[in-house]
């Protein structure tokens, strides 16, 4: 039998934790210190990496009592994990049931995530019905790789076990999960959830239309996008494909799944039960106060074998104040993209998401585009794209729809349309340099 | 609780079932007629699909008593299959934990395997810890297709439940899992086990050699081949460049995994666990006698919800007489291919795996080729195949293999010199039609 103080923790919240998202406020404080007390003491008491880095941060072993503890607890970099498997293990590496690996595109190293059986146990305790509305009876197209990085898996285990809900292991891009193919599955086994990427959403709507398919006819009940930042714009281009609600989900192999959204629409709510969430100026390091932007940080609190304590994500996040009006008690949190991908121009920082807004607001423009960064700060900032289907692109239009983008945007741009951009089962690629 | 007929057959089996490939004759055969009853008596008395079509065999409910009766029951074709992803069903459909699909080579609408919670329970019921020698401390790099197919989920669930081991989720294919990735993940990660398919292993040695990397200088404990057919002489390849010894494995998204090596490599033991074979003719249905070739039938033990009685595989196979050195009391069978991929040739039936054979014990030949099938009896078979490394193709080379090969397999053949044929991340092709 296990005993080891989280599984307490877990055990005494038990109740409310299966309804994670309504947690009230006393409960919530009470299970988050103590479950950060008891992943924090494991870490400093059984990873030699973690022992270290505490000791040197000044703090004694056991001193960690809670929440308020927090703010003194030092940051974890991807520095630190880049090109080390096994550094945050807190178990015997025979314990590890299964290793998965980023999918590299913020570059260096890779980052290899460990887990043991009891962390995927553990991940299990937390449930959130009102945000992940997925239940017995519910058949879900899982349209995310499955292989080498974690969302694939995750979600399936997320909708098998957590949710009791029927998995089509659909996958995303390789041998066997083409566009075409996992069509040929939607058709035959009619989902009544898709989960997918934003691009992958498009590629496979594209593959409908060239079979002559109307996806509205046989729409979904909803569908999450994940995987790659996303518009509101764009994610009303993907509504009108498919014909049904498209909700964006957060997550990441380091921190695995750390926001949903809600009815509502208004940013993520936190998987509170999972998940502590901090916003830190990016070069300080210091806590900013809600409404302020700055770089997201987390702590999981129910990783017991492979602790994460105060991780540095690289994403741009603000939280939301107020409480939301589809009842959940979850506090509120938006992404702006990751710290690498904004554009730097002219002293400013763009985020590619915020381009993509007023880029996907002209009807005109096709769905796959690059914002291309000039080398020199005094040409404009190059939108390339692909025309909507029956638009003729022209350099008149061109020039039309470039200052009515300056307009909303205040940067200078420019619209070159090309007749067709590679699709990729990889990440959609939005920002180039040339 | 679950008080299932089958539940009863496992938990009472439930000790020899830890050791299922060194079961007694008199156990097993108690066992199997008891697990045959139990499913098959479910299929007929909760699946519409069976119960007419038992019924139109004249085998009334309630009268299958155990293995004896096997031959009554009519099979099962991939034709009944195609396109009916629910037609085996004995449970809800919400009660279908995960629904997969066939990789779609042997061609037809898509077959779909739909397991649920209590199917994939089950299927843990039975070990193979001889034939399957991985345990606690192991990592195994699974570089199966994770996406649609069941192979690499399968896998996971075998290594992560069964044998309690640790697996890299790497897959095979995809964005995410290029042969550089893969190899990187081998290079940090160090595995024991490495599983994948044959032409998936060449492609990793390949990246291996770009790199300047030697394999064997980090060889994995042992490897497992399986998903594609594959000659003993291309194994030798593939052991050669990995450093370590390969055994296949042999399965089906219809069969589950039926046939695993030993170390005495002599054929397939049975899972006899989970499978019944029987070897029959193609044209007629005949049970053939031990050593005659004909088409392998399974018949799932363990399938609770989604029964799969007497269903002809379209492989060919041929069980082996006399008991193996090994020690395992399962019996062994070889497979000759699917029927669909046998060369037909002046009247003759060829097994590509017998051609790669003879091919592959020649030094001057690559590890990449297809057998081009003439349109006409009076051509010769054409080899197209690469030329090893550091070898320069010559026509005289050609015919001089040519003949070299023609004396063992009493076929004409042409030797064909490419520089390269495409790689691909799907399964291999052997046989082309030009």
């Amino acid at each position: 039998m296990d005993t080891s103080r989280l599984a307490t923790v877990i055990s005494r919240h038990a109740s409310e934790l299966r309804q994670a998202e309504r947690m009230q406020p006393e409960t919530l404080k009470d299970y988050r210190s103590a479950a950060l007390r008891a992943v924090a003491t494991r870490a400093q008491e059984a990873s030699p990496f973690y022992r270290e880095k505490l000791e040197r941060a000044g703090i004694r072993p056991g001193s960690i009592r809670g929440l308020e503890d927090l703010p003194r607890l030092p940051f974890l970099t991807k520095e630190e994990l880049h090109g080390h498997p096994w550094r945050l293990l807190t178990c015997e590496r025979r314990d590890v049931m299964i290793i998965q690996v980023s999918t590299g595109t913020s570059g260096g190293e890779e980052i290899y995530s460990a887990q043991s059986r009891l962390d995927l146990q553990y991940h299990l305790s937390a449930h959130y019905p009102s945000l992940l509305p997925v239940t017995t009876g519910d058949v879900c197209l899982n349209a995310l790789p499955y292989e080498m990085s974690t969302a694939g898996l995750a979600m399936h285990r997320e909708f098998t076990e957590n949710c009791q809900a029927t998995v089509i292991a659909a996958g995303k891009g390789g041998a066997y999960s083409t566009p075409a193919k996992t069509l040929k599955v939607f058709r035959d086994l009619r989902p009544s959830i898709v989960i997918t990427s934003p691009s992958w959403a498009i590629a496979l709507a594209e593959e409908a239309a060239r079979q002559g398919l109307s996806l509205p006819s046989m729409a979904p009940r909803r569908m999450w996008l994940t995987g790659e930042g996303c518009s509101p714009a764009f994610r009303r281009r993907v509504e009108a494909l498919w014909g049904c609600a498209a909700f964006f989900l957060y997550g990441s192999l380091e921190g695995g799944m750390m926001g949903v959204e809600c009815e509502a629409r208004q940013g993520y709510h936190l998987t509170q039960g999972h998940t502590l969430l901090e916003v830190v100026a990016p070069d300080t390091g210091e806590p900013l106060p809600p409404g302020s932007v700055g770089e997201l940080v987390v702590t999981a609190l129910l990783r017991h074998d492979s602790p994460l304590l105060r991780f540095r994500t690289g994403d741009l996040g603000v939280f939301e104040e107020g409480t939301c009006t589809c009842g959940a008690t979850a506090s509120r949190f938006r992404v702006r993209g990751r710290t690498f991908e904004q554009l730097q121009y002219r002293g400013q920082s763009v985020s590619p998401i915020f381009l993509e807004e007023f880029l996907m607001r002209m009807p005109e423009v096709g769905n796959w585009f690059h914002f291309v960064v000039p080398a020199s700060d005094t040409a404009r900032i190059k939108v390339r794209c692909e025309p909507a289907t029956g638009v003729r692109p022209s350099r008149e239009l061109g020039s039309t729809l470039a200052s009515r983008m300056e307009f909303f945007t205040r940067l200078p741009l420019e619209i070159e349309f090309v007749e067709h951009l590679p699709r990729t089962s990889a990440k959609a690629l939005r920002v180039v340099r040339e």
